[in-house]
Parts: C-alpha cells; structure tokens; sequence
C-alpha cells in the first residue's frame, strides 16, 4: 500500500521533544534535557481537593459537551489576573482555552500562514513553534536574540520587508535561551511593529516564574490590537491537565476560534472546572512564590556548579523560567556532549534543533526545573566529567 | 489594523455546531439539534471513584507532562476490546490517543491533504468532518448514502478516477443520518478500495451504539492497511474528558504522531488515566447496555411520535446511535422549521450543514439521546405544531 501523504509532512523538523521524555523517563539518567516542571510542586492536594469539589457540585455537566471558547469563569479569572498584574486591559471575550500554549502555536499558524509566507521567530527559537509552524509550509526567517531581546537592527529590518505574517517570540525567560528581552526593547518592537501589518506573537509560558516575582510587562500593553499573548497553567498548576490559552484582539479570536472547533470541539471541560476551583480555592500568587523559590536556587546551583566545574563552558544567567543556554568551548560539539553524556547517564539537549540554520552545534539547553538539588549536583559532576574527557580526545 | 489571514479559512463553512451548544443551553427550549449523550447516563460515581483512585495512587505523575501517543496502559485496552469485540488483529501500538474524534478528522486531513486534493465523504456527511476538512482546501466528492450505505456505483467511480487521497464515512449509526452499512456493502467497499491507493477513514463514534448490542465489523477488517478506525469515549463514557483515539496501520500512525505532537503535545494525560481506571474498574458491556436501553426506547418514540403526529413527514429508523433524519413534506423547508422550532421553543437542526452543495433543504436532523422521553413527548407536539401550521401558510 502507497500512502499518498501531504507535502506538509516533508517540512517537519525531525522530532526530538518525544525523545527527550522517553530519555527522561529512564530513572538511571539524571536528565537536564527536558522541561517539566518540578513534579514534586505540583499541589496534588490541592488539586484533589478541586477535583472532589467539581465532582459533588455538578458533576455530569463538567463532563458533557460544552462551548469551543472555553469556562467563563476560567476565562474572566483569566482575564482578571490580566489586569490585576499586568494592568492591561482584559476580558474573558479575549480569551480562548486551548490545550496548553503548543495548540496555539497550531492554531495561530493555521490562521495566517499560506504556504510560503514568512513568519519572524528569535534565533535560537522554541523547537515546538518551529515544529508546529513548519506544518504550515512557511519560510521562517530569525532575529538573533541577544541579552536583552530580539538584535533590533535585524528586527526592524526584517518588518520593513513587510514579508512576516508574524514574530513570534518568549520574551520572558525564553526556550531554550533563559534571556529575557528588556523593558526597553519590548516597547521599541512594538514601535517598529505599529507601522506594519505584522502581528506581534508573544508566548508567555513563564512569564509568572521570575525569581524576583515581578511582573515585565509585554509589549502588547503598547499595541493591543496588534499582538496576542499565550499563556499556561502548565508550568505553574500542572501540564497533564493540558490547559492554556491565547489573549487576542476580537477579529484575530473570532477566526482562532474556528480553527479551534474544527480541530478538537473544545478542551477538556472537567480539568477546565478543576482549574478554576482550585484557582479560587488557593492563593495562587503564594503558590508561585513558592515554586520561584525553589527554581531560583536550582538555577544559582546550577550556573554555580557550571562556573566552578567547567569555567570554560559559558552560560546565561536566567531571570527566571526553567531554562538556561550554555555554550561550549569551540573544539566540543553539542551532539557528541548529548551522546557521551548519555553513556555516562546525564541528559543534555544539544542545541541543533533551536536553529533551522545549522547553528547551535555549540550550545546545549540546560533544564533546572526537573532534577532536585542533589541530582543538579551529582548530574553536573557527571557532566563535568563529559566535558572534561571529551576535551582530551 | 489589517489582519493577513491565510488563504484557508475562507474555505471554512459557516460554522452551526456552537450555535447549536448555545441554543441547547437555553432550558425553554427542547432541543433535538445537538449531539450529546444523556447527562443522566454518564456515571458520575463511577468516574469519581476512578478519579479518587488515580488521586490516591500516583497524582504528580497523572498531573505531569508525557509522551504524544497516549497512555500505554488505555492503548492496550482499547486495542484488546478490538481484539474481543470484533475480532480484528489489534495492538497498543496502532493506537494513537486523541482529544475525542473530532481531533482524528483534523489531524489525519493534515498528514493526507494538500490543497487541491480530492475527499471522498457520504451525502449528507458529517459536519464536523467538513469543518475540520475544509480548512485543508481540498475538492470534497460525495457519494450518495443509501438506506444500507454509500452508492456502491459512484464509489466505485470515484475510486476508479484514483482522484481520493481517502474516502470518510461513520458507517454505523451515521451522523446526520442514522443510517448503518450493510455488512455486505462493507465488503464491496473493501474490494473496491483494494485496488487503489486511496484510504477508508471509518469514523465509528456510534459503533457501539446499536440497540441490539451486536457488533458490525468494519470494512478495515478486510484491509487493514488501508483503513484506520476512530474512536471515542464521548459518547460511552463522558464527552467533558475529550478522550477519543485512532487506531491505524503503523506507517500512517507515526505520521499522525508528528502532527499530534506538533498539535498539542499530548492529549489529557490525568483524564487518559482516569479513564483507564474507570474502564478496568466497571463493566463497561453492562454500562453500555443500559445506554443502549435507553437510547433504543427514545428513538422508538421518537420514530412513533413523528408516524403519529406528523405522517406527512418521513424518516429514517436508526438501529442504533443517537440521530435519525427526517424528510419533510415537499413545500416546506428545513430553514423554516428550525426558525419556526426556535419560536415555538423546540430546537431541530436543518440539514443544510451537511450538504456542500445546497442539498438538505428538506431534511432535518433530529437527536434522540439528550431529551428526556417527557421531553420527547412534549418537543414532538410542539413540532408536530410547528410543521403542520407552516404547511397551512
């Protein structure tokens, strides 16, 4: 039997993510190379708690057929928390629950992207965006991201071609960077982008996880109609349940909402319900700061441990998130560190498929979040010996 | 600011599945519009109790990120009730989890369609397949669904024009229709397939549905690597949980899991587990039993009600599912009868929606699983009212 497959399919990056959880899942590698967050934060109890509440109020219309948008209690929390933290303004009419921030990435790309048309992404960029926009058959064209943000130059050039659809973006504590893009470059994009016809895509999966809990602000506060911001409860209530959602002008919402029915009806209502429950139940905000605390001296571990073991490895210095960027001295490869590193059981993930340009041959993303604190030490003795060894050869 | 949307979404049907979610959710109004199962059969102590279970044995993991293709343990069961339900060679490895059937159309238009390329779908044929379809720009080609199946002569001319990157049907129980595949149609379908390079998409949402508890075998019996099955735990068990699962031929299942992935990760894993749970705890053959019971009760007083009330007006006689289609008398449209139904606060769905070309006009599409037989009773007069005053107009 020939199966007569769609082009799209040819334009997939090869995969890795799915990898990197299977390696993960081996309990004899000590694995930076994922990106949970730490199972040992997520609030079971609570959670049960919310999940026997929503099972005594009314329990068989949390597990019926609902509408596509999503709980409007969810929604309006959503919302609230919005202008709450952020002072933006926002209403549950600007948001829709999608199935964690990757089904916006579909989403989004299904609804402004032909094949061949071009789409702005950082360099190093997110491997799901990459993976999830790749099916739509565009040319992805990259800014490279500095300390600070997007190189402004390149970005400005780049929407001046009038070429992008859109830039897509994490401009707090980045995958797999760790940088975040400063206050000042975030209002110059927007001022860059106002003239054009692009739309600004900002994923803000970790923009509640900042070490010193302060919120930046996005730079969809300065051109609301012109940018949407993604979001998650899965770095901080818990991925499984699969829940985020997209922040987006009505017109952009309106279309985004029909590829979402078309593509799965709705999200799981009854984890839509617990969500909420629990949301309201708990302090959410104690929550994180508890989750911070405890992710802010994994990640000093761990830049620390770099810097005393294997000085000549550098790294970034995140604000926050679960990521940091390490760069390797120039005569070791990225791909040959994942692969010695996995023998001597330690994960790491090279660098390569954050580039589609071949670059990232010398860094490796580092995950902070998963591993406690003995296995970040053990792990990087481990690593340290990879490095090491590797260099004699 | 000017939106540059893609090309796609002016393929998008007009989209009635919200409105009809919105209309069902006003209690004045008696709706035979929908598609959900009876709230009254979903087992909610049964599921809270798996929910409790799951709570209890191993809750960071259920609520944790994990691999695309599903739950091991869920894959297995749904591959061994293959095996003892119908006996088709099954394993967890042709099973692929998804967030409820609607999310299979999406996906496997996504690895099979390019623009431009050809559909074959039953007249009239599933909505939702034509949403999800549509926004992959393809030529969709209909085949006439007889009281026992497609019209085997124009499938075989379709599938002879080699035209089809695959042919979708609901053979048991379709949606709108209510109609079933003979077992005999199946088995011409097969053989005319066999010779080509086009696939069967078998969407069986109903399949185990029938009032009479007795198994159809799929025509992916005869070919099995040229069919894939869909399958849900929406209507069996709960809809909220977005649970469902395609069971394909090894080569087209890893494609579909790059697009899963891609899609959003995974699906639900904490429902995936409970679920499970939910499925090793009960009987789930006597659970379906009482559905079925209840089910096949509806549509016999629905199909005697409409005999009774309105004899002008003819229908199908579903053996299973929850639709069944009537034809109205020649003078009176589908349109009409909805928005009349509206007023008189009883809701059917016209066919149009299921046409592509103008068709249904006549038809209407009428539920039997949400109401109660009260209600039932009642919405029937109304309609009865609805349809005999239109004609005297």
């Amino acid at each position: 039997m020939r199966y007569r497959f769609a082009d799209r399919l040819s334009h997939a990056p090869k995969s890795f993510l799915d990898e990197i959880f299977r390696v993960s899942a081996d309990p004899s590698i000590i694995t930076f190379a994922g990106g949970l967050p730490s199972s040992s934060l997520i609030d079971t109890e609570g959670i049960r708690m919310a999940t026997c509440q929503v099972m005594e109020d009314d329990p068989s219309a949390a597990l019926q057929y609902t509408t596509t948008d999503g709980y409007l209690p969810l929604r309006e929390f959503i919302a609230a928390r919005y202008r709450s933290r952020l002072g933006i303004p926002a209403s549950a009419d600007e948001i829709q629950i999608v199935n964690g921030s990757q089904q916006c990435l579909d989403l989004f790309a299904k609804i402004f992207l032909n094949p061949g048309d071009y789409v702005g992404m950082e360099r190093p960029g997110y491997l799901g965006a990459l993976e999830a926009f790749s099916l739509y058959e565009p040319v992805i064209e990259t800014v490279a991201l500095e300390d600070d943000g997007p190189d402004l130059a390149a970005f400005e050039k780049l929407i001046r071609s009038t070429k992008v659809k859109f830039f897509y973006g994490i401009p707090n504590s980045q995958n797999p960077s760790g940088t975040t893009w400063s206050q000042e470059k975030r209002r110059a994009i927007a001022d860059i982008l106002v003239d054009s016809d692009s739309v600004l895509y900002e994923d803000d999966a970790f923009g509640e996880l900042f070490f010193d809990n302060r919120p930046r602000l996005p730079a969809k506060r300065y051109i609301p109609d012109q940018a949407v911001l993604s979001g998650s409860f899965s770095k901080i209530i818990a991925p499984g349940m699969r829940i985020g959602w997209i922040f987006a002008p009505a017109r952009i919402l309106k279309q985004f909402n029909i590829v979402k029915q078309a593509a799965d009806l709705h999200s799981n209502f009854f984890c839509q319900k617990i969500l909420h429950r629990y949301l309201i139940m708990h302090d959410l905000d104690e929550h994180i700061k508890n989750i911070v605390g405890v992710y802010e001296r994994k990640c000093r571990l761990m830049c620390d441990l770099l810097d005393d073991l294997v000085p000549q490895v550098t790294h970034t210095t995140p604000e926050g998130g679960m990521f940091l960027m390490a760069t390797l001295p120039e005569d070791l490869s990225s791909r040959a560190v994942f692969e010695e590193g996995i023998k001597r059981r330690v994960a790491v993930l090279p660098g390569l498929p954050f580039y589609i340009d071949g670059g990232g041959t010398d860094t490796i993303r580092m995950n902070f979040s998963t591993a406690s604190e003995e296995q970040i030490k053990e792990g990087m003795v481990r690593l340290a010996h990879v490095i090491t060894d590797l260099q004699k050869t």
